[in-house]
């Protein structure tokens, strides 16, 4: 990245930012004798405007080329160095329940650089098993493990009792980021980053809209 | 919901709205013992000012009683009712991999009203395999299914190759809501809603935060 486009970095809307990994991943998806692409066909792709494509990839510099489009391969580097994915990643998992097994096995987190290196479990039964490449640890030996090797994110999958405690112990280790999955808001210091998936809070989102559907009445005024 | 909380709800904005899962789950593991909670508690708890909690809950109604805080089992049914939990949906998942194996096996969403019904795959390696009490069908069967059988959501866990003619299939076949697992935008008429989880959207939102801090010199400019 050059120094003009870091300067410019600052201030990006985080509408913006959080529409990088869209674009990347459309990107990624489109086939290597692709050689460029126009805003009008992303936007066509992605349902937005081509004046919202360009108006976002301005922020960051200007690789569009008028009246040719984007691209593809000089686009999707730049995203994929803005989003840090020009490194590789170290992770460490908790709880190797039904969705921690899932995302052990998701293929796409380590081709994107994303790598499992060590998953933890208390439970004596699954403690010693494989799973991924990857042996499961007792959550005892956490802080051994982190005092001896690289974690840049930690991925909490346990049961929403004991997230709070597994993070505060990650935190002390000197974790600095967090994929929370267990149901609760984690509290951590402010030089802590954590990014949540709440899946029922999806399905909320969902449950919402559709009731908006099924009450459309509720819009009109009673009297 | 009486007719003027009704009427209230209109205009909502987007970010109230996703908040009130947030204030749903966070009240559903109180104890069932404690009978009131105040704005400070509530905002302290989920890292909010006291003012954002009232100025987000007054959208819905005044439940808040001065000086006392909320009733929270009044607060609770009210965010339940105005998220649409006080019914039950009917699921069908399609993509019996790891992930959709997980979600499959996740009790929350069934105690929250959520009901997986039925789950579809293409490999004959796994239909038929019981999975969390539900046989896994044929994707042949979709339409035949669908047609005899009420589908409120459809959760898609397919390959990303696979996703928009399943989704496809699934419209339709009359579904209007789809939770989307797989990593592409889904393409549908504008009366189908559809919430995505992108689990590597997630992830790089993390990578690009971790980007940003150990990268500090790019707020300041060069010369």
């Amino acid at each position: 990245m050059t120094v003009r486009n870091r300067r410019k970095m600052v201030g990006i809307p985080r509408g913006v930012i959080s529409r990088l990994p869209v674009y990347y991943r459309y990107l990624s998806g489109l086939s290597q004798a692709q050689e460029k692409i126009s805003s009008a066909e992303l936007g066509k792709a992605l349902n937005m405007t081509a004046a919202q494509i360009r108006s976002d990839l301005s922020y960051f510099g200007s690789f569009g080329l008028h009246g040719y489009g984007y691209r593809v391969n000089e686009l999707k580097q730049h995203i994929a160095e803005i989003l840090g994915l020009d490194r590789a990643y170290q992770l460490v998992l908790i709880g190797a329940g039904n969705l921690g097994r899932a995302l052990a096995s998701y293929k796409n987190f380590r081709l994107r650089g994303f790598i499992i290196n060590a998953i933890f479990d208390s439970d004596p039964q699954v403690i010693g098993e494989e799973l991924a490449g990857v042996q499961i640890q007792a959550i005892d030996n956490l802080e051994d493990y982190l005092q001896e090797n690289a974690c840049d994110i930690a991925v909490i999958c346990t049961p929403r009792e004991a997230s709070q405690a597994v993070c505060d112990r990650l935190v002390s280790a000197g974790v600095k980021a967090i994929w929370n999955f267990s149901p609760i808001h984690l509290h951590v210091p402010d030089d802590v980053i954590v990014e949540h998936i709440h899946l029922t809070d999806s399905l909320l989102q969902l449950s919402f809209q559709l009731r908006q559907r099924t009450a459309p009445n509720q819009s009109e005024p009673s009297n």
